[in-house]
């Protein structure tokens, strides 16, 4: 008896090869034990979270024997956390939000499910660029879209505007960025994010309504010598940016994050009032309320970069001296090289595991020919790991 | 220039008027101070919540500087959450249920909107009962599916099978019903659930494809008079529950609450796997850490249940000495009495708010000549709103 939507079923069987490798990761720990496996596989902090949080916590205490101390609150957020946040995106992206700009949402995966929901008629089309994030198609197919793709530049992962532009039809309602990147680490460049924004705002003339740049921004905070990661909400006017604390505040589980819309963009107040009520509707109804509280309490501080430095520059050392091929990440904890030999990305992970390190599949990200590797793991791992990476390099 | 979707547009428009009814009622707090005003009209908790969510707190204090402290978990939820809600909800529900039986969801409202992407086709039908909660019917639409409602009996709001019956057609989906009901407050009898159960084994017989009984049941902790919720995981194989903590552990802003399914569903480790992936890529991704840490401690514990006993038993006699027809609630924390006069119920409402009284009609919850009063509220304010209650029964 078929007992799960058509869509759905169809989700399960497409996910089920990359689920396998993740269990292949996780027998691996079970039989050899978790400290003789190099697990590069997820994007999973493992850095504690910053001592705001323990003392945001502490705090908690005391208002948590009060009347209505977790109780509703307003959809959008509590006012004092759109607040913070409002000054907080202010700084980020060059312009000046106020507390009516901002949506606190469930982690910026529940902010995009609600700006689609927001936004997208049945058939709207969304550009992602890739390589990308797999959940992307997911969380526009929830909302009646339709899923398009166009690829970086192969290796340094630059925009490809000629790419794009072939790409945008009349029916791109939203083009989504990931910048820094999951999975490549790469960082838009000003020009690049101008001259997206040229184009778009030409598209949108040619085919009649506008076309919404969302970019989605956990990694913001995370940049490497000196990359600067520009403000997309002061270059575009019909521009949301989805963020969370997931990574800055090590808070991946607490589910806390916000949509911010551009003060540029003329409806703002219809489209955040859209957005409040689909945060509602989708059943987020608000963030969650402490880690509104515990977010508002750390918002400025942050996990401890240079820890991420230092595994970047220890992991370009191991896969230099190995021969891979590869663009530096000027951001988030990710490595995107390309397979050596015949590119077979999946063959290529297979053969990673036989050497004890877990990677994902270039092809998981609609990318295939590459491999990422996720530094989330101490720098110990990285430097123990490289003689397997070269023994993999070489076949 | 048209920003939201069609479908978001007509639901911010539809929403509006009952929107100006709550503006109304924070203008009269702002101009007359919030003590004057007598607000029955939020279901919002607002007893503090138990003791052991303050120490559960505490204890994630000391855990909050450790890495993955609130990191991501298995899209299911913590292991040992599952386990404690599945022990819990084996005495709830007379049956006995494994962790596989559960994903934890962010509240009820997660749970529903997980449930309804997962085994809804375009076109499917949800049937729900009247009076119903009015967010259900965007939970069913932004899934695809088509909401329909069948009326309760008058005044008793008892099960109406003949009406439930006539609603049923091949394309039903879901059957959803509400018990202790929001906003009558009544209960559904073991006897109504068995007849339920046993028109929908018929029909799912008849149309070729079982019809799923799903109980929304964040109020079965709250009964009264020794009411009794009987126990659906046990009465029919193709249910289940959505729940939450947000009222028996005051902990509605924070958002956690779970999905059950029976263990007597032939399919059920296909529906789970189901319900992780939408909770997945709906965007909850996992209910929120710290959240599923403080129920788990608090599992077992709640509100003091005699303040709404003495609350319930207040506004009875207020009621019944004012004049009006209802029938005393069994359960939850609402009462939904007949208007009196020409059951005009956006008029008497209006006839209220000149009383200070605060008030939602039935037309808000599709079943008009009714309003709901819900007894978040000290029993003073509930003694004092007395005479204003009685002139507006006078005209």
């Amino acid at each position: 008896m078929q007992i799960l939507s058509q869509q759905v079923l169809g989700y399960l069987d497409r996910a089920s090869w990359i689920r396998k490798m993740f269990e292949t990761g996780a027998a691996m720990k079970a039989e050899f034990g978790a400290d003789a496996v190099f697990d590069f596989s997820l994007g999973n902090p493992d850095l504690p979270p910053p001592a705001a949080v323990c003392d945001g916590l502490k705090e908690l205490c005391f208002a948590a024997t009060k009347p209505y101390a977790f109780g509703y609150m307003p959809n959008a957020g509590y006012p004092w956390a759109r607040e913070a946040l409002a000054a907080h995106v202010s700084v980020e992206q060059k312009i000046s939000l106020t507390s009516d700009n901002i949506v606190v949402t469930c982690g910026a995966a529940g902010g995009l499910n609600a700006i689609f929901r927001a936004v997208l008629d049945a058939g709207d089309e969304v550009l992602g660029l890739a390589p990308y994030f797999v959940e992307y198609g997911f969380y526009v197919e929830n909302h009646g879209g339709v899923f398009k793709t166009a690829k970086t530049q192969p290796l340094t992962f630059e925009l490809d505007l000629a790419a794009i532009e072939e790409a945008l039809t009349p029916d791109t309602r939203v083009v989504l960025v990931n910048s820094p990147n999951n999975p490549t680490g790469q960082v838009y460049s000003e020009e690049e994010i101008k001259s997206l924004a040229a184009l778009l705002t030409r598209k949108s003339e040619v085919y009649g309504r506008p076309i919404f740049l969302v970019a989605d921004e956990p990694y913001r905070f995370l940049v490497y010598d000196a990359a600067v990661a520009p403000p997309v909400l002061s270059l575009y006017p019909y521009s949301l940016v989805a963020s969370s604390f997931s990574k800055n505040l090590s808070l991946a589980g607490e589910r806390v994050g916000y949509v911010a819309v551009s003060p540029l963009l003329p409806e703002r107040a219809e489209l955040v009032n859209g957005l409040i009520l689909t945060n509602r509707i989708l059943g987020f109804v608000n963030a969650p309320a402490i880690g509104q509280a515990l977010m508002t309490r750390a918002l400025g501080s942050q996990v401890d970069l240079e820890v991420y430095a230092r595994r970047r520059a220890a992991l370009t050392e191991v896969l230099t001296a190995a021969g891979y091929v590869f663009t530096p990440p000027k951001g988030a904890f990710y490595f995107f090289p390309q397979v050596p030999g015949d590119g077979d990305d999946v063959a290529f992970v297979r053969r990673l595991q036989e050497e004890k390190i877990l990677a994902v599949p270039g092809v998981g990200f609609g990318y295939p020919g590459y491999f990422r590797l996720a530094f989330c793991t101490d720098e110990s791992v990285i430097r123990r790991a490289a003689e397997g990476f070269g023994r993999a390099a070489r076949g």
